[in-house]
């Protein structure tokens, strides 16, 4: 059987070129063009080596493919994703150019009005396990961003049940290839390195999005989400930690409301091939390079809070390999082909 | 003048040996005399090279000394301090041996008696800005722990001026050192380089301390403190990230909100040393080697949420430089000598 | 077909979980069975998280299996071994214990008589691409160990074409995961992060090794090496910097010379599917998770001294990931089986 | 008595801010007037951070000083220098500007013509052990490299005493400070984190003062040095090993020969109290921080070969601290007058 022919817009990006290398060992598809502006007519492995073992030279536009995934920097992907589409290829979008639903919401965060509103509407924001039965449908999907794969996924089944209370505060820990592979003083090595810093702190982009998808959860709240992101000196993984105040009389008192909530979890996660809820808190580290998101749910007793801690890999689960798991949906494939592998450790 | 005769117990750990390292530069005492199990009859410098400028022999007992500095593992100073101090030299302890009030309340935490619970009421807690002319008085100071100095300095001003609900969350993320020195496969090079993970969901050791300072400030609340520590591939620092609901209509909304805050937090400290209310973010780098602790208040508009940053060197601010400061206090030096040292940066 | 039965001893130490990872995506073995004497009883991914999709308890002895990896402490692997081989299982042993052709030598540097020194002139020296055919036909092959894997790769080519003179210097660069999972202060993160050491000053037990293998390419000569590691603040890589001088006349003046001896390397190792000689030095990083040795020869034209720089993933190429290409020939099946993958970058 | 005023042309720089840091706790001299291009107008604690409890804004150009540190990078020091001599001020130049007394080599190896040939000739090279006098005496001094210092101090003795063949190989591990502040995807921390790699194949801008003061030392003797830098994920720190063949008979052989060369190593250096030849070998981080240089010398009995570990702080020893300690000659201070300081370890 044919390969399908994908290609991806911005291979020169870290999200790009982890698209690229998960890719590698999708036995259905076939990475058939890939443009970069940086780059373009060199050999993928001349500025990328580890990429070596794909045999492509770096163009300025896509050629005809059945698949597109889009990976610019925000605001530039909306025009090649809607000349993706028209084209009749299927495409993921893994920047903030399609995940708010709302234009306004869009202009208010990026600083830039949406060239093209109706699509905002089409697509399908694209945290796999909360959104299967539409993703499988569209053809237009938006990849969620790193921060929100792993808030959502921590509180989901808290809110889905209606045990929290309205306020929540998620406190984020990312590596800082987060930041892209554009230079930036923060993350020169002898400043990033040994240090620890929150930014952000007038309001991060991947808001808007973790409460647009976690109203929906709960519809009848009115959600009061915090959310601090920092930048730790490692250059893969995110650890989010999630608070809430539990509301009364949900939850067991003491060491069994913590079972309860574990139990809860593991219902509701039942199944899900790239979720896994642990039972010892888990690291960052012990996802590097999988599509695995680990979540470890508790209470403290004290003030009968509800913790989660939630840990992806971000150029995986919260990128890159959330995207394929979205297109082997989109294509009919089994939504774990080409990503079943084990982490890197250490 | 001759100078005091100062003795470390227990300098083979990371505190005690910074307690050593920073005493090098103190114009007005001699280390005189240092205690380490592992070590003794060694030559300081010959098992940790850096101190190699300092000509002592470890011993197994101190000699008689007019200062000391109890570094061992919590438990195990409560013999020596008291040894000490009926001998008369002024101490300060490192542990959480005399940090809490309540004898209880050890108990509970540190999983033994404490054997001289009267000194429990005597001890000062060392958190010098706040108890500064206790400390001056005191002839036993029990300095507080790494995650409580910077905890407690954040949120101090909001408490005192009964700003804030009594909800409170630290979450801290700190670097491997604050784990000591004994070998563990958590802080094993490689499982913790460029790895996150929370640690003690059950409730951590400082916290006790934290609830019983801070309640001191906020005598008609009853705070209800949630603490989740992080360990973070550095080796120095810890960056607290708190949050706490604003009393409504405590602060003006908006960006005016966040300047009353920074002034109210300006004023609180205000010639102070070394607690330094920035107005950028501040990173834990930008305290190594110093005894800073860098605040950064501000406001989470959207959820009217106060927001604390506060940056230290966990072996400094956190251990040895306040242990030192509190020294200067107690012998009635100025505070700052032999402290008076920019960070090492990067 | 049903799959080959594998059973790896150890499987606690770094090499021998990492032969666990990459046998996961074996399409044609099956992990049957994990033996390690810490975790006796235990659900492989229960102290493993990474490991948590192989569904294994870890076990006292081996059972019956139809090829073995031995991954014990030097020392401790012979009698396994052999009661492996006595039950009819090839076995790729990843130990020092079936190296050194010379059981006086092996005694020497491992400071142990052998126990078997039959054994030791049945196995096969498994640096797969310069002994490809014996490998094949051996049912014992003696892994390298992680430092010679680079750095007799990288001077093959020169010493087999009589290009340069026998005194050979080895600089090694090795992350600390090459010194195991065994808890030292060398190892321990706060001392080891930024920080660089050189060790083994008196002489490492890979020397041995790299001396009897590069020796058989140049029977002629008479090889003086000089290999000094160095301890590096990363997880995972070795890059070796090789340094002798090239015989007078074998090689053009100026970059020309660069230019042949470039070619001679890639002549060398045309075709090979984990040996990469590139244009540009390489980096360690390059090949983390993955099989590959960047080499990069070049000259230093005003001394004419051949200098070639040599990568790899020590846990992988320089270990787990090279005893799986053994175990494929031993097997009969294609050599990159399970293999080919791309490195994790960054 | 006043103190002698002092300038800083470039504090932006690694090692401009590193002067800055340093004069700070210096008790003869004032740091008056800081130059900087890229924060012209700003507080020096602005963009600095830890700079904050200096109290200076960043100039264009500077008022008139005593002594002027020049900071720029290579080739843009030599007008304000020679603007800075004559105008009275003695001064150290930090760059490779005034290193070389050939001014062709100059040009061959910097890429430009030397506007200012006499006063290369007039400039002291500032490797303060060896030229100690020459230093004291001078109104302009060439610091050392960061590379040259370690690796010249280790050789020395040897070829000072005549015990070494002339072909030399420095193998250097530099962390990433050495590259300065200026962005690079080299040094961006996702790329140089958990990586290693060699660079400068070619020949490196160090190498010519390298062989300009060995052979110095070795006057009747035609060196032939092969120095190889690698980048190393760490921020401060350069560890050289060099190697060089022992001449036949100069030292006994086996364990003598060591002793005999350590005995040697510490008599040369006898007195010095920024260079310690240690009985174990060293590590960068004992001396971050600090202006200690600590050398290991030893041999290798297989190969009869010397070889020399040098470990240094390259932003100290190997910049700013050196640069200090020239300074103290050059104003008459005791040499290690605001140097005194133990290293921050861990």
């Amino acid at each position: 059987m044919a390969k399908v022919k994908v290609g991806i817009i911005n291979v020169t990006g870290y999200i790009g070129m982890e698209v690229a290398r998960l890719l590698y060992q999708h036995p259905k598809v076939e990475l058939a063009t890939v443009t970069g502006r940086s780059a373009k007519g060199q050999k993928l492995g001349e500025f990328l080596p580890h990429l070596s073992g794909i045999d492509l030279t770096v163009k300025a536009d896509l050629d005809k493919v059945d698949f597109v995934f889009s990976a610019l920097p925000h605001g530039e992907n909306v025009a090649p994703v809607v000349a993706a589409l028209e084209k009749g290829a299927k495409t993921v979008d893994l920047s903030g150019d399609f995940r708010l639903k709302d234009a306004a919401e869009y202009r208010k965060w990026y600083k830039i009005a949406h060239s093209a509103p109706d699509y905002l509407k089409e697509a399908v924001y694209g945290l796999t396990e909360l959104n299967r039965e539409q993703v499988a449908k569209a053809r237009l999907v938006a990849n969620p961003g790193c921060y929100p794969t792993g808030a959502i996924l921590a509180l989901a089944p808290a809110l889905k049940e209606g045990l929290i209370e309205p306020d929540i505060i998620f406190d984020s820990k990312s590596g800082v290839s987060g930041a892209g592979r554009t230079l930036t003083l923060n993350t020169h090595y002898a400043e990033a390195a040994e240090n620890v810093s929150a930014y952000a702190l007038d309001g991060h982009r991947h808001l808007p999005e973790m409460v647009q998808e976690l109203q929906k959860l709960a519809p009848k709240s009115k959600l009061s989400v915090t959310f601090l992101p920092h930048l730790i000196p490692m250059t893969r993984g995110i650890l989010t930690s999630c608070y809430a105040a539990l509301k009364a009389g949900k939850v067991s008192e003491g060491d069994k409301g913590k079972q309860e909530i574990r139990k809860l979890y593991q219902d509701f996660y039942h199944g899900e091939p790239f979720v896994r809820v642990v039972s010892v808190p888990p690291q960052t580290k012990q996802t590097w390079g999988s599509n695995l998101c680990l979540l470890y749910p508790t209470v403290d007793i004290r003030t009968n809070r509800l913790i989660v801690i939630a840990c992806i890999d971000n150029l995986v689960k919260g990128g890159a390999g959330q995207a394929i798991q979205n297109m082997n949906l989109m294509l009919g494939f089994p939504e774990t082909m080409g990503l079943d592998m084990l982490a890197v450790y250490p």
